[in-house]
């Protein structure tokens, strides 16, 4: 499929949008999650770097062109419903613009495990 | 932190949702991407078994309920800027509505991988 086609094939919500969860390749982690918009998405899978789209900027955000906390690209999916991304990225540093390296590390809610079996 | 504090503590959208990854707390897999409202949240954090809001449907949705596909919870975490949450669960069975046991199996989207490093 082109990658027009694979863009089109997107269900954007209403702001044209879609949520990007980012993992890294390797080991797995859950880095953060971000948006991206058509173009946004367009030069993710065409560069190898990748872009996002900053909803509280409303701009164009080639992660780590400021921090030097690059990803670069080692595979996506799209999920059953085609509205959520999933990036498996190599992750330069820190993730996370705490400087943490994901953006939940640290941050545990408290939550009973386990439950009920049926 | 109280159950409470930790709902209220949540950047909610406008539609009051919060996007939850879900992640299989041992292989570290991303099964699906889902949404909760701060009631879902509540009964997530307190019961042990995930209950999400379904857009679609307007109701809530306790994972398995229907498909004894259920999902208890290991561990949580919320996010940076505070409006996106990560799950790790125990999945029994197929994550996803289709069969797969995620929500993105088989469902590549060509991307350029590695790209410039700087």
């Amino acid at each position: 499929m082109s990658v027009d086609e694979q863009i089109a094939a997107v269900a954007w919500n209403a702001d044209g949008l879609a949520p990007v969860i980012v993992q890294q390749w390797d080991t797995r982690e859950v880095l953060m999650l971000a948006w991206v918009d058509a173009e946004a998405l367009r030069r993710t899978l065409t560069t190898g770097r990748v872009t996002y789209w900053s909803r509280s900027r409303q701009e164009y955000w080639r992660k780590g062109d400021t921090s030097g906390h690059i990803q670069t690209v080692r595979g996506a999916q799209i999920d059953c419903d085609g509205d959520t991304i999933l990036l498996q990225v190599d992750q330069t540093g820190a993730a996370c613009h705490t400087g943490t390296r994901t953006c939940f590390d640290g941050r545990d809610l408290d939550a009973v495990v386990g439950g009920e079996q049926a």
